[in-house]
């Protein structure tokens, strides 16, 4: 770095050389797997890695960005760069260069190689997750990335795959997340009957989101809001406040019988128009904010009853 | 049709006919626009046209398919497709012709053209809707379908579109709403300021989906949900049962100044993790539910007040 903090040598400007096809082949999982690596691109996936970076560098952790590469334009636009990216090896680069690194058309003038996020299923767990979103069989990686960061508003502890699912680090699912992979745990490869017995041991209720579900999950809602407001206590069906890992299946078969016969209760979102049935998406925004909700509000009458 | 109900011809067989480019042509906006047509593609989106077209025919309105063109091997495998084309201009086709025909790569063997769907802004306000999804200057095509589709499960009557927004008769736009596009009114184009007084002047409140907004979401919820169980009676801030259009923004900048000033309150889903903001999706989807689930609740117990 210079006095004015960027990378003080010439752009690559070869869209040819070794090191930007190095970059380009972790689009491809072969790449990505032997590597350990994945590619974040645009600025605000990369200012988000680089936050975690940050973070996991303050604790004394291994950091997470190997290498970032942007263009003159976008450090003058987003002049933060240069200090999230301090200690990282950064590079300037063409636009050429940057366009043949990454997945997208336009990469917004910035992209980053980071090592591998996912967190092994036991920490998550070790940590005492109050909510988690667990994906059966996703295939699709749009689809993957917008319910992660569905999870990460709802404020979801983690988000947990289980194998045969769609790969988290493929480009477009990255891009999904909008950053929100770099922001809570991730599982991969999760066995759902392994994790199923091991959030029953520590009282996490498990939840099957299934259009056939026996509970319609408004009137689960209604039930443990009336309950709560007219001091009947908990719900005798499922208190949407206790500790709740989701479980959301593929797409278009939805949850196995298998996973199905995992969960306490198998909750039904309530499709009120001529829909046939739920985006995954829309499905789990609604499951996850109804338990975050019940949760929050459980916490905060708990607190003014303390505050009494 | 001969005896079996399928088409009698033999099967069109030439990627180059006219009448496959024609068909070909709808993936792009100047053909749709002067012919009035756009494509359905694949079985879920060409049953739920063929449903409403013979919804429309049985109501002595004019129909919505004008052509079907589907395989031997599709009519295998989905039998009720001869019914439900029954009267339309269907005509056999090669895959070879269906993926020339198709903007996607995998037709799944049935395209439909059909009529544009959308209705009068003037007929959805007279209807008396109770919910409506209004999409100022949506610009990408799978997130306006998403919304759509949301818009659908949550039993809204109508999505309104402004100008400036993404052509809802886009390929990528008509797949994402899986059919929802058939299912409930959809008004294109429509001014906003237009919109908002026909609102007001019909008693129908108007809340601005904002991220930076006065009102939080659950927070609503909660107030609502406790002053009608404690019998205290409609929430004096907004009660939520009342009926209500929701303006959603463009992805990027969200409403803008003049969009927001047009509602009764600026209310924020609540973000309770390390995201920045909510996918427009995850946001329509918790607004929409929210609004739905306190006009069902309030409903119902109209209904039971009536009972007794």
């Amino acid at each position: 770095m210079n006095e004015t903090g960027r990378p003080q040598d010439f752009p690559l400007s070869n869209p040819r050389a070794d090191r930007v096809r190095d970059v380009a082949k972790l689009a491809g999982r072969p790449a990505r797997l032997k590597r350990g690596q994945f590619l974040a691109e645009g600025p605000q996936a990369v200012r988000e890695a680089l936050k975690l970076h940050q973070r996991r560098l303050a604790a004394g952790a291994p950091g997470v960005v190997t290498e970032v590469f942007a263009s003159e334009s976008c450090l003058d636009r987003f002049p933060e760069f240069e200090e999230l990216a301090e200690g990282t090896n950064a590079r300037l680069a063409t636009d050429e260069v940057l366009a043949a690194m990454a997945d997208t058309v336009n990469p917004q003038g910035i992209v980053a190689v980071c090592r591998f996020v996912d967190a092994a299923l036991a920490d998550v767990l070790d940590a005492g997750p109050r909510l988690l979103a667990v994906l059966c069989q996703v295939r699709d990686p749009g689809n993957a990335g917008t319910v992660l960061r569905a999870a990460d508003s709802a404020g979801a502890d983690a988000v947990v795959f289980t194998a045969s699912s769609v790969d988290i680090y493929n480009p477009k699912a990255v891009r999904s997340t909008a950053g929100s992979l770099f922001h809570l745990p991730v599982v991969l490869a999760a066995d759902p009957a392994e994790l199923a017995t091991a959030c029953k041991a520590q009282g996490i209720g498990i939840l099957a989101a299934d259009g056939h579900g026996h509970l319609n999950l408004d009137v689960l809602q209604d039930e443990n809001a009336r309950r709560r407001l007219t001091g009947a206590g908990p719900d005798s069906v499922y208190d949407l406040a206790k500790p709740t890992a989701w479980f959301f299946g593929n797409e278009a078969q939805g949850l196995s019988e298998e996973e199905l016969e995992l969960a306490d209760h198998r909750v039904a979102v309530p499709v009120y128009g001529a829909a046939e049935s739920l985006n995954l998406g829309t499905a789990a925004t609604v499951c996850l904010y109804a338990s975050a909700r019940s949760q929050r509000r459980a916490a905060a009458t708990a607190g003014q009853e303390q505050a009494v």
